[in-house]
């Protein structure tokens, strides 16, 4: 499954793997993929040093990227954690408090910090990732917030990574490309996480166009080789698959509660909320989800209030298994997403997939195969 | 473009196309495609015995279907529409009102009735129309609300006619197998008109699996022969395109300020909203949609209560062309519809672009064209 940018990363499938976990990243390059590490839990430099180094052992030398989140609107300079702490209405609080208690959601022992942070998406600690990333021969440098900075992009250029971003509308990705990105990712409703309400049928190639020549990954709803097939049938140069490595052997959920929630899913059970970040999410729907959009509850806080808001308390959740609570961003292909597997094996099923609907659309087209 | 569902109904191209416009239907028909025409519309039985007098003069003995829209639920008997009429409340009534006079609304001129009325979403006016239809060698009746009664899927099968039933969740599509019909049409979020919030890239392949080996239509988000190839190799047996043909030269849209809107619309300029029927359906976004879709409004009442009370008004608003009110079904795809054409160059750039798209993936899965 070769295309112009598969070449150019040296990649054997045009097939992008988004995971923030390093053994799945680099089983997904090992299968010949293009494994990127999302590196918003990186908080710690070192931990991300750590994580990298161990990526380098495990790629077989095999190309592989990173996934950063800066946003788009710089941080007014001087703002601190706690000032945009201050910023968060006390019923907010109480309404996160009561909720947590009706489910009986114990605290946290002291001293264990919650897991994920505000300050993952501010850009100084994204900064402080890629200075340790700039070190690695990472080849492709993916931001899901915006374009990122000018300096960074001419930063990557400079060590000869390709820089993605990802879009949920034409009007986006003009803006990506005329921030000079060299890929787009075109997310499309059905995606897990931020997403936009286009679907990827359409967005794909509302984007290739609008984008040409750059090139674009078809993100949002693939989860089989057919599906792989549907994307690059419609102009991408290559897929983006993130939900589908949620449940593979190598994935550390931390949870099997979290775990065998994903595997019972329909495709009809996630929904696009605003209650993890404050902006528009695809994630399981729960509890959780159905009370910040209710239109009776308080509704949830804009980026990066929201965020900052509930970060403990999923946390709490998290740890915890408060089963009807218990959510995670993912697309619509949870539905598909039935068994656990090793990431080689899903990828086999990938490309067994692919070729398969090639053969099928081929017959249709009635061009008999001749290979 | 062969399938084995084309095949039976001897049609060139694996393309259907749904449209309210005879001249649209016949013209797709004789383009190699399967025109299917709406009869929504037809309240008297002699108007759809005219229409379907030209379709068969006009369609060269090729083959074409109908649409009716017959409820899932059977009506409760001796229930007239003026006693439907009392169950809507007073103020549903004012708002609906008040909100014309805003914009200065018109009222139609004495006599004249209402173009849309909820008798036509009424199961004896669907027989009435069946009565006429089944004169006429139609291959397919396809049935937009749930699966039709059991006797008219044997009359339809009696006189050698498919019938279809539209899905937009894995569950509604085995109901519909279970009823006996023969073909689904999986309509993506993405679609106009009716439609689930499951995107077309997911569902597919999802009913594909459901009902197999029952033949699967795509639907939604299909506009241009990547698209076609899309949803083909998303394991559909042909493609169901609706929105396409409203801007083509032959659609009778009757407003010339309408046709302008579709053709400036862009992706992000439809909704999936309950104010035309009740039910959630995708339609161009307006300020009429806006009224009711806000939750400080009275909020849309359920079908068929909705469709009763808005359909003079919806008459009144088309009539007169009140820009800001007035919309119609139609897809995110509306954001390629830039340019009248007529039908024929239409299909003609659909077939070029799925040759394109086959192309396409074969380079990209190495096998090169050997035709």
């Amino acid at each position: 499954m070769e295309t112009e940018l598969s070449r150019k990363l040296g990649v054997e499938h045009a097939i992008f793997g988004f995971t923030p976990f390093p053994a799945v990243a680099a089983a997904i390059t090992r299968a010949g993929g293009f494994g990127v590490l999302g590196a918003v839990r990186y908080t710690a430099p070192d931990d991300l040093k750590r994580d990298l180094d161990w990526m380098q052992v495990h790629t077989d030398g095999k190309p592989y990227g990173l996934d950063v989140v800066m946003p788009a609107k710089k941080a007014v300079d001087g703002i601190s954690e706690a000032d945009i702490e201050a910023m968060i209405p006390p019923g907010h609080r109480d309404f996160v408090r009561d909720k947590l208690a009706e489910h009986r959601v114990p605290e946290l022992p002291e001293g264990e910090a919650s897991g994920w942070r505000i300050t993952g998406w501010m850009e100084q600690v994204a900064r402080n990732q890629l200075d340790v990333a700039f070190d690695y021969p990472i080849k492709l440098l993916a931001n899901a917030l915006g374009s990122p900075p000018a300096d960074v992009i001419a930063r990557a250029h400079d060590h000869g990574i390709l820089v993605a971003a990802l879009a949920g509308s034409a009007k986006h990705a003009r803006r990506h490309a005329e921030a000079g990105i060299d890929v787009v990712v075109a997310q499309g409703y059905e995606a897990g996480g931020h997403t936009g309400d286009i679907a990827t049928m359409v967005l794909v190639p509302e984007i290739a166009e609008a984008v040409a020549p750059l090139p674009v990954l078809a993100a949002g709803g693939i989860g089989s080789g057919e599906q792989i097939a549907a994307g690059l049938a419609l102009g991408a140069q290559g897929v983006w698959l993130g939900s589908l490595w949620l449940t593979t052997t190598e994935a550390e959920l931390h949870s099997r509660a979290l775990t065998e929630k994903l595997l019972a899913a329909g495709s009809g059970d996630t929904v696009r909320s605003r209650a993890l970040t404050g902006k528009p999410a695809r994630q399981l729907r729960t509890e959780w989800t159905d009370a910040w959009d209710d239109p009776a509850g308080p509704g949830a806080l804009p980026m990066p209030l929201q965020g900052l808001l509930v970060a403990e308390a999923v946390s709490r959740i998290q740890k915890y298994e408060v089963g009807p609570l218990l959510g995670t961003p993912v697309g619509q292909i949870v539905g598909r997403m039935n068994e656990e597997r090793a990431v080689q094996d899903v990828f086999d099923e990938l490309t067994r997939g692919f070729e398969r609907a090639i053969d099928r659309v081929n017959r249709i087209a009635g061009r008999p195969r001749e290979v």
